[in-house]
């Protein structure tokens, strides 16, 4: 699994979000958004990972786009791992990459006490970006072998 | 194919999502929303599936959260089953199981009219929370085999 | 990949959706909502495709409904095609097919001029309609081989 983020401007806030995705590697495959558990025993990479273009790819995300000049987005995704590798994702926004990676690590945090797992590790990945006419920001985590 | 229902409470909304899916015994696996068609010769029970931690489910879902505390929140999803086994997934949501579920079924029969099916079998699931704090209801229809 | 479009009056929003999905003749398929690139070398085709019921079918698609009698509401999708056959789908709504194929365009063009590629073919479809009690329009691109 490899945890991305990006940031752009665009004409459109879908460009906004295309160009974001662009920037954090993304931007050249289908992804297919898939809910929050990370499988036992997979690898958790901070890098861009090197997808065959059009490829499907499973993917967790969080994303923001406005067209208001000078707002602050942010969002954020925080990776909960288990002894046994297995893994809990959770995606957060606000205005600043340190407040929506604090939301994410609670939210992680809670979903281990709630299941009785024991957090052996929290990744964290966030992005900020101040609109200048139409921005938008994106943390993603692939999931690709 | 399972139909399950679940509901929570949780700190956060997503964290009170999380919650119920794992109350409905899916909150461990990738769910990939899909929409809502059942292929010709499925079975469907009313019964929690096995799944591997980490699995990549097909699943039609209704769900719904909210933070205000004492009000009722409830979705449903009913399936209708044509002669061959052919099916349509409909989801709705209200304050209550009962509203929800005839809202899904009456959506199910007008499925089945414009198709000019014969609607052989209906089933449905459906769940009601009044929130304390931060609650969230979740029903699913998931794919596995 | 197949371009198609429907449009349908219901009794709820959400059968008005399933009958345009009906009409575009992909209702009784489960999709399975994907973001926007072509891979290289996919064959484009403005005919409907024949899809087995209830197969799992990657697909971007555009959707709108509205209660609003009188309203104009129209979807729609373009896609840009490079030399190698790789694209980039742009989805988009309006009033008119028109408006809305018009903005699809635009930002399938700022979609290429980012990447740097040469925009060798753009291909659209849109669909409008006036609502009489509940309506719904779908514009899709379907994955199938």
């Amino acid at each position: 699994m490899y945890l991305v983020a990006g940031k752009a401007e665009g004409k459109t806030p879908l460009n906004a979000f295309d160009n974001a995705l662009l920037a954090a590697g993304i931007g050249d495959v289908n992804l297919i958004k898939v809910s929050s558990i990370v499988p036992p025993g997979a690898e958790v990479r901070m890098e861009r990972p090197n997808l065959p273009r059009g490829a499907l790819v499973p993917c967790v995300y969080a994303e923001r786009t406005s067209e208001v000049p000078g707002e602050r987005i942010a969002v954020a995704l925080a990776v909960g791992l288990a002894d046994d590798g297995f893994g809990v994702v959770m995606e957060s926004e606000g205005e600043t990459e340190e407040e929506a990676a604090q939301k994410a690590i609670q939210m992680v945090e809670e979903a281990f006490r709630v299941r009785g797992l024991n957090l052996q590790q929290v990744l964290r990945i966030a992005v900020e970006h101040q609109v200048v006419a139409c921005g938008g920001v994106v943390a993603a985590c692939v999931y690709w072998r």
